[in-house]
């Protein structure tokens, strides 16, 4: 089944951004030994360290909403990127502050992996 | 000699946007057929396609101003992806606008060429 590659990034992006939003831990699960996070300028490698950065943000509750995702095949590999901008509120009471953030996506099986993960606020 | 790969982005971002504010035609020379650019959801490929978006954008004189740059290798293959942030201003008095914008470099000989492209404005 030949795979549609926007159908596939939108998907992904619902359940990244759902997973961080509700049980931000199981987000550990998406990435790998070799896997790469820049995080407001900070790198990180492997799923513990990745994972250890998002549990440790400063704060419990998020919201992301999305306004636009953008994907292109990345190379022979089968890889995808896919880029979104969106926003983010860390309080029900607090405004929310614009971000983007580029994923470089690699097969596994039959789903993928995040091997890149840049995320940047986009200060107003 | 190794390769500083912050340097490498730092080097290709300065080159990007200088070329872009005053020689846009030009940016034609770090497309390749295969390249892909995908402006504001519009998707071009190939150098001429490319250029020629680039070309047409409604206005003749622009500044980019960067603020941020990441830069992660994005796989065996000697690639780089580079995630911008920064603003552009397409006239003397306007406001400047914020962007966004992932670059999937491959290496070609001495240099690197852009396979992928992705840009977005972020809406205020």
């Amino acid at each position: 089944m030949a795979m549609d590659p926007d159908a596939v990034a939108k998907a992904f992006v619902e359940h990244y951004y759902r997973t961080f939003d509700t049980n931000r831990a199981a987000l550990v699960s998406l990435y790998q030994e070799t896997s790469m996070l820049t995080f407001e300028g900070q790198k990180l490698q492997g799923p513990a360290a990745i994972a250890g950065k998002l549990g440790s943000l400063p704060f419990q509750h998020c919201e992301h909403q999305i306004v636009t995702v953008d994907c292109q095949p990345s190379g022979p590999q089968g890889g995808m990127l896919v880029f979104v901008s969106g926003s983010i509120r860390t309080a029900p009471d607090e405004h929310p502050m614009k971000f983007s953030q580029a994923f470089h996506l690699m097969p596994a099986g039959n789903s993928f992996y995040v091997q890149n993960d840049m995320f940047r606020l986009n200060y107003g």
